[in-house]
């Protein structure tokens, strides 16, 4: 008799492993290509693989009472290395838990900005006061302050109720913490140094968040997390949808994003050995609907036709008030938006990619849930959404999954044969985005899939066996096979299934038509466009010729693309750096001319002939 | 057998009357010289009249039920038309169920300021959105605001979260509310004319607040009360032991002024037949200790050397965020202070006086509880505090009350006869900071009082035998009876004790060493002085040859004597009628020299010396 399996789901990513009855949960989750900390190495010691089992637990065990803390262990967390799997499990996996197992892009193209950050902090002697000196403590501060170039600051009512008791703590010798022109909080004067901001990409499907040292400049740590919004609905028009119908819907996002960004705080402070509390200042880009849930404003008119923001300003706000816990007078500064459903994202990548500088006409396309077209000179820049889903973030693919190991990011076709490779070399569990475009190219250029998106049937391909013995069926839907079931870790086979293939030809057809619509716009022909910028989470790992083949990058000579990976996050960090760059954004947004797509019939005939495949493929 | 009386005890005046078994207490009220709002004569039927009837209250009537809601009778509200004094009783008379029974001075001299008030009310037509038009909500409101010349504003992301909808809901037509450059409500179209502010004079011991139609520059209404906090202390110096001897002591002192500050706003706005939520600014003129507590800023160090303010800056805060009850996102402005405990008072009189543009040298003494007095030109000014104490203002005074009904407000001796006049001529219960004036006056020229302040005993009243007759014993110490028990409303004597007198000779000592000090400082001398300037809550009321007799004005020509009554409050009114007077405001706070009297030994030899009464009395 076969030993007994139990189906375990790990969430969120979704993996699925069928187990055999008795193994450590922490091997199980390391055959699903999920790598936990174990500096113990599984002695249960050092509480690393901590995991929540939502379901029915098991009871803890003696390790586990003695790292956990009760409230842990109400809250079902266990330590991975101490359960053994004896019935189907569903396990929560908390970022903190897992090893950097993330290929999201962090870092982005970034022209070099001079370290000139928005936060200071600064150490002062003031005179102590006496019946010859009876200056406030707010004007004797400010005036020390103004002697050493920190002139016309403020400081605010409710900084001054602790300031009294404050300075005569500090004997008058305090580190003040400027943000902006604003005196927030006094430090010990030891320090200065420990000063910090963190940059956050707020996108649609992906959360990413920098570290920044801002006496050095220095980038101390980075995280990245699937957005918890995306429960709700996989696209901004679904998010807007819930955050009207239900009336506590804005509020729910809302937490459920702060929440994400406050653990990704948590996450960046653990590894840079810092505590949240000297992170001084936040910035954030994301497109208008992550920018309005955010700020909790109303996202109801951007919903519809005219689609208008609430506010396009950039702004800054009470970090607290907001629930981003850094220090309780920290601020956050959202970049200012375009138009419509164009965003702050959009601006990080203009600055991040110098295109408001450049004097060569370029164009920029940002691959996430809404494809970003930026098209333009320092003259004159035009940009569009495109509402190209979010498919290539392993979503709306029936085996699709994030950039993580055990991810199919490659895929190639050598005579018959199908060759995979993996991340991490991991057994295969899932396809990413890199992935998803090679297969598409990969069977296209095998005949397997026709220009029109129609997988061929088995009897099609009769003069190729080897590829038409994969073709099968999948819940009534024609699929192919890249991995057996015995191949893969996820206890079930990997296909490419008909629908994942038109899930691309919408991705790609909306950029193409996006393309199109900008370059008539700008009067423009293609090969006028001397170089292409490819800017996105997943953009450096991507092939740029697999690329080409599916007709997400345009037919140009591929000398002219360049990749530039996350350069919405990387316009965070410029903006976090120099405090000079957000009057530089602010300009930007008010000179990008928006192209509204959605409205445009000639923008949905393009739409449906961009939706075939190119030519050559 | 004779009738049975009981003793009624008025609140917060403290007035005590013994009434006869039965008697209607609305009728006892007048007797005590209170005079409540009776538009219906006493039937019951307009709730004018209304009391809180703390201890035991009588189980409220028909006409009360009918009257008052349920909330009120369970918080011992009665109708005093409809309650019989059965037993001895204290009763709190609400300061909007009086009628304008009060003398104390609202109005101060004023120099025209032109109407530019720091809110402004318009209406706007704004282009609604298209595809054509994308502009956010926010741009839309700004950009039709500065083609209306009001350029320049900004809009917090407090006010865009309601701005999407209020837009839609006044069909892009919306009458904007702009406080200072920030944009702050959107009401209907046809509410540009409603658009107001209050000016309070925040004293130690007495609070005026002043509604002005900020549309047409008038002042609607006016309101006073004492301030609540004399609860917990008479003067600065006690309210700063109180705030820091309780933890949540100087909660309790905000809570209480502000608590009062909201009953005027409601009392003006009843009279000026407005809602609050039209009230959108509010400007505060008040010492340093009175600007600390309401800003909920720590007083410690003010209260003990070198008397240290936290700020002195001019704030504009949130009205709410202090519990103020104006429209809901209404500012409240604090002038600035100058130091030690010379604060915004003294600024708004500095303002009202016109002191600051003045060629000539000008004294002002402005008598409050604490006297502030000023010295100086445009070219220079000199301020000190001193603790003159609230002797006129009816507290520490035996027999002393507020300027109201009842009230003896003159006294004269002719002859060995005695004649009283007070106010409202009703039958005395009291005697006011001018009856106190006149009385001590009146006695020091009679013989009474010797210079030193001792009250003669009878037996060297010999050759007087009329006044010889007033000596009497009371508690322990002399008096003087101004008015026999049968000849008063209050049910007691009323008589000018020893203590009095002393009480007196502090208050004028303290001035008048204050002027010795600040002349000093000047290098000037009394004659050179052109002006002296008597500002102060009862200031119009009083007769200079008699204030000159005691010592509280200095032996000056008395032509060149002035009142200028409230002219804080005058000053609070300028600062809210006029953005541009807070620039001068804080320009004059700066400039102000602090003469900081308490830590000097030569005005501790002037304060004993000054404590005489004046050589020609």
């Amino acid at each position: 008799m076969s030993q007994a399996m139990h189906r375990v789901v790990f969430e969120p990513d979704g993996r699925t492993l069928d187990v055999p009855d008795g193994q450590i949960l922490l091997e199980a989750a390391r055959a699903a290509g999920i790598h936990l900390e174990t500096p113990c190495g599984g002695k249960g010691t050092c509480g690393g693989c901590r995991v929540v089992i939502p379901d029915a637990p098991p009871e803890p065990s003696e390790a586990c009472r003695s790292v956990l803390t009760g409230e842990e262990i109400a809250r079902n967390m266990r330590l991975a290395c101490q359960v053994r799997v004896t019935s189907a499990l569903r396990v929560l996996v908390p970022e903190e838990t897992r090893v950097g197992d993330q290929q999201i892009l962090t870092d982005g193209a970034m022209f070099d900005v001079p370290l000139k950050p928005n936060v200071r902090k600064t150490a002062v002697h003031l005179p102590e006061p006496s019946v010859a000196d009876q200056r406030s403590d707010a004007d004797r501060l400010l005036d020390a302050l103004a002697e050493k170039g920190l002139a016309d600051l403020t400081i605010d009512v409710k900084a001054i109720r602790d300031l009294p008791k404050r300075l005569r703590t500090l004997d008058f010798h305090p580190a003040v913490v400027v943000i902006g022109d604003e005196v927030v909080h006094l430090d010990r004067p030891t320090t200065t140094d420990a000063c910090y901001g963190i940059a956050f990409d707020v996108g649609t499907t992906t959360l990413v968040g920098y570290l920044v040292d801002l006496v050095t400049g220095d980038v101390k740590a980075v995280a990245s997390r699937t957005n918890p919004q995306t429960a709700y609905g996989d696209d901004v028009v679904a998010r807007i949808e819930f955050a009207g119908r239900e009336t506590s819907g804005a509020r729910t996002l809302q937490t459920l994003v702060v929440d994400a960004l406050n653990e990704m705080v948590l996450e960046v402070c653990r590894r840079g050995h810092i505590r949240p509390s000297v992170v001084y200042e936040a910035t954030m880009v994301g497109n208008t609907t992550m920018n309005h849930l955010l700020l909790r404003l109303p996202t109801d008119a951007i919903g519809r036709a005219p689609f208008v923001a609430a506010s396009a300003s950039a702004h800054s706000v009470s970090a607290r008030a907001l629930g981003l816990k850094i220090h309780q007078r920290g601020r956050l500064y959202t970049a200012p938006l375009v138009a419509g459903f164009v965003g702050a994202d959009t601006i990080g990548v203009i600055l991040a990619t110098g295109m408001h500088e450049g004097d060569v006409l370029r164009l920029t396309i940002d691959v996430g849930t809404n494809g970003e077209i930026v098209l333009g000179t320092r003259e004159r820049i035009l940009a569009c959404s495109t509402a190209a889903g979010p498919a290539f973030e392993g979503a709306r693919i029936r085996y699709g999954m994030r950039a993580a190991d055990g991810a199919i990011d490659r895929v190639d076709i050598e005579g018959e044969e199908v060759v995979l490779h993996t991340i991490g070399d991991a057994p295969a569990i899932g396809l990413c985005g890199t992935g998803l475009i090679d297969a598409v190219a990969a069977l296209l250029a095998a005949g397997v899939i026709e220009k029109t998106g129609l997988m061929r049937s088995a009897a099609d391909l009769g003069r190729a066996p080897g590829l038409a013995s994969r073709i099968v069926g999948a819940d009534g839907e024609r699929g192919f096979l890249l991995a057996a079931k015995e191949r893969t870790g996820a206890g079930h086979p990997i296909l490419l299934t008909q629908k994942d293939v038109r899930e691309v030809q919408l991705a790609k057809g909306a950029i193409a038509a996006g393309i199109g619509t900008l370059l008539e716009e700008f009067g423009a022909v293609l090969e006028e466009v001397e170089e292409v910028l490819l800017a996105g989470a997943f953009g450096n790992y991507i092939q740029p010729d697999r690329a080409q083949a599916i007709g997400l990058i345009p037919p140009v000579p591929l000398q002219k693309v360049r990749f530039v990976g996350n350069a919405a996050g990387a316009g965070a960090k410029m903006l976090l750096m120099n405090r000079n760059m957000r009057h530089v954004a602010e300009d930007v947004a008010r000179g990008v001319e928006h192209v509204e797509l959605s409205q445009r019939p000639d923008f949905q005939t393009r739409f449906a002939e961009a939706m075939f495949f190119p030519q050559g493929a």
